[in-house]
């Protein structure tokens, strides 16, 4: 058997905790006999959830901490101050070498400044952009970055955009990604002074298949594989994406439930429609990783259920196997 | 009778020019005496489009021009050099106070650089920002900036929030309308530099009803009147809002037509979804306008019909009518 991958999971973190966190450990943990779950939290809670279930009690193990990090927290002062906090352990751990990868459904600000402050960059790595998944009509492209470090440089983008290349190479398997730069047109001239300066840097690097411009409107489209925006641009198209599609899914299921006749026809379509969307739902592909760190460090939602969380630990895995690290030290050395 | 508003409609642009533009114009002369419209563009085309129509001929006029500005070409250069073309030749109008307002469906690029360099901003405007109005689950709100004006400064924004706030009261009717400038976070440290600085200047604002900072998450659902933000960020979160529309929308239809149960569930709901999505359709609020300028221009879609090129029309009167640009004028002189 080769080497587990030594996952933390952080017990205490997000809506539904510790009930779907430790669940879509056990998830996972019974998906695949090469992950080590490392399960950080209060113990008494942990045991309590993991008694539920039947899995290899070999690859757990329990960290007892006794504090947590709350949603609405100052990041910074959280991660300073809270010592004992599953987060803050969680991270040290892979900081040391403890363990390969962290993932966490609490708080997204202290997640990244953990990721930063703790387990740290790679050498050569200016910013850890955050990348999540969004879903496209041909399947999802990953947007890099939606973390918190806004005003970002030229050079951080095009970092951002060789992470992201090898990221959906390796971990979602499109092979030779289409790499796009978030704009406003699709003409060279256009864009801000950000785009303009980095859009002749990309079009130069050699390890990625650029191919220009994107615009917002053709992202759901799938135009490309990889967008590279900086943070604050991709933090309004994610949350954009939320909102407009669930306001239109609320809307649209209020007109089914306003009728009997609009009632029958609902019960008509229900599972196709089911169906459909569910190709619209990132939760299969895992949380989003904080990429160039000194390990892995996965976000999933706030609000994940065991499924996610399942997801973002196999994820670590896949992460470790492709050895994205080597691989993105061996692009970065080839500045 | 009060005074008419002239209103120049631009009949070359669009990609449903000159047909659904003219009779736009026409819907636009029966739905209000209070307009006089002058028709630019070739002028046979545009008398063989008015001939299908009955109408107040003493409130039309056709102003002949040779040139079109296509959607594709270079807008400086083409405003520049096709001197007659309907864009030029109708926005010079404007400019030399023999029309109110200027309403196009053409290239959005041209629209920008001639309200600029031919029309004029006010005395002290310093960018002229295009404002579209966007849906959300309350009505409309007014997203200001997405014209070409990136890499805007704070006191730019605050005229966006002045200038927005003062339309939606006056045009759309919404009484003491809520501003937010669009953040990554609710919380008032949040935000990149941009924000940051605007965002004590908007709180300073005694003439505007600021509410802080909002999330694009928040915004289809209606948390604000008037969301102010550059136009880069503006102009991602118009395209993101359209795009994750249109694909929902598509996906939707495809799964209501996938079987003979969810072809027959769909002639049931047909109606209804219709009804309910219509909502979610700015075609009846009119087009999009370049605010701060002597006069007005009105960016309506590409894409656009007769009834939103009439809406259009009809919005341009109420501008007048309101006297929007005096109401501008009195509020920056209070800075």
């Amino acid at each position: 058997m080769s080497e587990l991958t030594r996952v933390v999971l952080d017990c205490m973190g997000g809506d539904n905790a510790p009930f779907e966190i430790v669940k879509g450990g056990v998830e996972a943990l019974n998906a695949s006999d090469e992950i080590k779950l490392l399960l950080v939290g209060d113990k008494e809670q942990i045991e309590a959830e993991l008694s539920k279930y039947t899995y290899d009690k070999n690859r757990t193990e329990i960290v007892h901490t006794t504090e947590v990090i709350e949603m609405a927290e100052p990041p910074v002062k959280a991660i300073r101050s809270k010592k004992d906090s599953s987060m803050v352990v969680g991270m040290k751990m892979v900081k040391s070498g403890d363990a390969d990868a962290f993932v966490s459904a609490g708080s997204t600000g202290a997640v990244l400044v953990g990721g930063q402050l703790l387990v740290g960059r790679l050498k050569g790595i200016e910013r850890p952009p955050l990348a999540p998944l969004i879903p496209t009509d041909k399947g999802v492209s990953l947007l890099i970055d939606c973390g918190a470090n806004v005003d970002a440089r030229s050079s951080h983008l095009v970092q951002f955009a060789k992470m992201g290349s090898i990221y959906m190479e390796n971990i979602v398997g499109i092979k030779n990604p289409k790499v796009g730069i978030l704009n406003i047109g699709a003409e060279e001239e256009k864009g801000n002074a950000l785009v303009k300066e980095t859009f002749p840097l990309l079009k130069e690097c050699k390890d990625i298949n650029f191919i220009g411009s994107v615009e917002a409107r053709d992202i759901p489209a799938g135009v490309c594989d990889v967008v590279v925006t900086e943070a604050f641009v991709g933090n309004v198209l994610l949350k954009t994406y939320e909102g407009v599609g669930s306001l239109l899914l609320k809307k649209i299921k209020g007109a089914l439930l306003s009728n009997l006749k609009t009632k029958i026809g609902a019960l008509l379509i229900k599972g196709t429609l089911k169906e459909t969307l569910k190709g619209f739902d990132v939760k299969d592909y895992g949380g989003a990783p904080l990429l160039g760190l000194n390990g892995l460090v996965v976000k999933t939602h706030g609000s994940s259920k065991s499924v996610e969380v399942c997801h973002s630990i196999l994820q670590c895995n896949t992460f470790k196997k492709q050895d994205i690290n080597g691989k993105i030290k061996e692009h970065m050395s080839l500045e």
